[in-house]
């Protein structure tokens, strides 16, 4: 039985500011949270509507109604079960390899499947601008499918970052050179900008290398591909001679 | 103004049934309406919060409050425009090029997206299984960003459909071939399965040629790519050498 307390606890972690807070975080399901335990992630409790097989000591569990995880669910349709962990204390510093930079991506689906992709692709790192989704957004945690574990993830202002290093800075723009005839880095930093807008002026300038997706179709009318659809294709070609 | 029955057949239109029964969708926004209006949909009635600079004949645009709006959206937070357009009836004949087939994808943000990376990369036809997402479904259209126009789609069983046909048929499997070391054909049908199962049993005795995405992550526990992003890095193995 969930106390009134814990209940607002838990539904407040939907909010970034209580989540900082807390420190704390949420995730629903098995498959991300079995992930989750399997990564750099404290649990701190976990309810679940039935008897399941978690690796978890037996003290940290409790069985609750599915009536009362409709309550502290930030899913539509809840699973039957729902985790909360610690947020861990980051020590980011930057290691070898191709890093992605995210400029104001808001959308948290498109966050968590970012992530998705940089933990398929080998992509460790992954710095984002304040105005970024927080990751610790329940559907980021959602949409990550547990991978939010293997990549390191640094807020931070984008421009004074980007001026500090000496790695070449890509990002895709309408007018740059078609990625498929480029010989691409291993140690690199992506740029990938917001949803409506791209990447910010600001950014843009610390750019060195603009490059651009091909178009095929043949009225050329397609505004522009998803960000995490782009993400996907640009990753592709920075790892496919590898 | 808008009347009772006005409403109701609006928001019915959000059912997959109700669209087959009048053979009307729903599109939302300034810019998937547009788009939808360059392209080859009819449109039955048109509904704005504001004068909005659409060039449709004025007996078909009504004007109707933010309230009123809320009552016929389908998005929780809706635009300043709605509109109906007619369901066309298509003649889908086979024509030359690449042909993606979709095996029971749900998800309609998955397939919106799936259609707007067939327009970006000059794919022109799909054709989906019975029970893969209706085109028209609202989240679908929205996702689409309007493309959905330059599309040809067809809903039919896929066995029965890759029987008959002579072209080659590809499909990715965790034991396929690595794409990158491919030469990957002009006209062919490339297979995409549902979204926690993959290709069926049955349409996967019809695939020809075996593909696979190759994992770059260390720890190589990523289970597996969305559909969505699957298909982006798909298309753009298909098309980069054209």
């Amino acid at each position: 039985m969930l106390s009134k307390n814990q209940i607002k606890l838990i539904t407040s972690l939907q909010q970034k500011k209580y989540r900082k807070q807390y420190q704390l975080f949420l995730a629903e399901g098995i498959k991300v949270i079995e992930e989750l335990l399997r990564s750099k992630y404290e649990l701190q409790s976990l309810f679940v509507t039935e008897p399941l097989d978690f690796k978890v000591s037996t003290d940290k569990i409790h069985t609750i109604s599915p009536a009362e995880l409709k309550k502290i669910s930030a899913l539509t349709t809840p699973n039957n079960c729902l985790a909360v962990f610690k947020i861990p204390t980051e020590h980011f510093s930057l290691k070898e390899g191709l890093i992605v930079g995210l400029d104001d991506v808001r959308d948290p689906g498109n966050l968590g499947t970012i992530i998705r992709l940089c933990d398929w692709f080998g992509v460790e790192q992954l710095v984002c601008s304040p105005e970024t989704v927080d990751i610790y957004n329940p559907k980021v945690v959602q949409a990550t499918m547990g991978s939010i574990g293997r990549v390191a993830v640094l807020y931070t202002d984008l421009v004074p970052f980007l001026k500090t290093t000496s790695l070449p800075v890509f990002g895709t723009f309408m007018d740059g050179e078609n990625i498929y005839k480029q010989d691409l880095p291993t140690n690199a930093i992506l740029i990938m900008g917001n949803e409506a807008n791209g990447i910010s002026n600001e950014v843009a300038q610390c750019i060195t290398s603009k490059l651009a997706i091909p178009r095929f179709g043949q009225l050329q009318q397609t505004e522009s591909l998803n960000v995490a659809t782009a993400t996907a294709i640009i990753l592709s070609e920075f790892k496919r001679n590898f």
